[in-house]
């Protein structure tokens, strides 16, 4: 016999991250008390969600088409390209700054203890778009971790072996902070007062 | 034209208590970078709780049958019923107490400037359960707070109305506190040493 369903919905909303057993429980009786409407669509919006949101051909950030609508976008700058780590630094970015370049998802950093090396980034792919023409800046807005520091390092070696300016942004971002909790407005002073990187 | 799914993901995932947009966001990502399998059962999960869980035709607990499995067994002590605001807190004395006798959840608690009276907490049915003569003590477990005072009060008055004995947890409980998360000793202590509400 199957655990009581209640039971079953308690540890299924545990995935959740930050979601222990107390808040689960909480989360549960929430919405069986007062929103069960909301819950209906949630659990119908989320089997949806996994089932058709995939990654875009190009930058790799979440899309439902096989273009993300910023890549399908023709009047986007393609002489920039701003690679981040995440799709919420993509947004986060794109929420704070004025920017109308284009965008690479890496989904990760370089973190060799982790077995995520160049390939598990894309980083072939984002060499081929390097070797496009089209792009003349690189700018590099991986956090400011040691992590997010060695991939930058990394990515401006590849940048500046296909004639591409490579750049990062300012400092300012607090050290060792992730990118996507930076309050919007140091995030778009470090993001216009990106300087290019040197040896 | 509606919104991107991954929009509507993050906004459905607001109807989660606490969760405000941004870690809705984060939610979101999550489920699509590392939980699609789990994100997938929380969604088959949510769906069947919503649509098939209602409440215990004796204690008014969450059931998916007519009686919840407290109520249908039979080795339960029917002579004492314990009272409490909430589902949550129904377990919460299940788990913490070696209380062997039966439930009633109120599902709320008395509020008349939010409209909610003793119909609201289904009080007349709680009557025809003491008017039934099994019940000998009725253990009033609702939060030591001013609603929850005013309940209890309410709620001994109906017991000796119908000669039944009341009783309160014992003094203990942290004063204003929620009892869904007062601790599991102190709890356990409070309902082992609860008394008799005299006038
Ligand atoms: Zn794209
Ligand atoms: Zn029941």
């Amino acid at each position: 016999m199957s655990a009581p369903l209640l039971e079953q919905l308690i540890d299924a909303l545990r995935v959740l991250p930050g979601v222990g057993q107390k808040t689960a429980q909480r989360m549960a009786y929430h919405l069986l008390e007062r929103e069960r409407e909301g819950g209906k669509r949630l659990a119908g919006t989320l089997a949806e969600a996994v089932e058709r949101i995939g990654h875009c051909a190009q930058c790799r950030d979440f899309s439902e088409t096989e273009l993300c609508p910023t890549c399908a976008n023709g009047s986007r700058e393609r002489s920039q390209l701003c690679v981040v780590e995440s799709p919420a630094d993509r947004l986060a970015i794109e929420n704070a700054t004025g920017y109308r370049g284009v965008y690479f998802v890496l989904q990760g950093r370089l973190s060799p203890l982790d077995g995520i090396g160049p390939r598990e980034l894309g980083l072939e792919q984002l060499e081929q778009r390097l070797a496009e023409a089209e792009v003349q800046e690189l700018i590099i807005a991986t956090s400011a971790t040691v992590e997010g520091e060695a991939t930058a390092h990394y990515l401006a070696q590849l940048a500046r072996a296909r004639q591409v300016r490579p750049s990062r942004l300012a400092q300012g971002l607090p050290l060792g902070g992730e990118l996507e909790y930076v309050d919007r407005g140091t995030l778009s002073h470090a993001f216009g007062t990106r300087s290019e990187v040197r040896d």
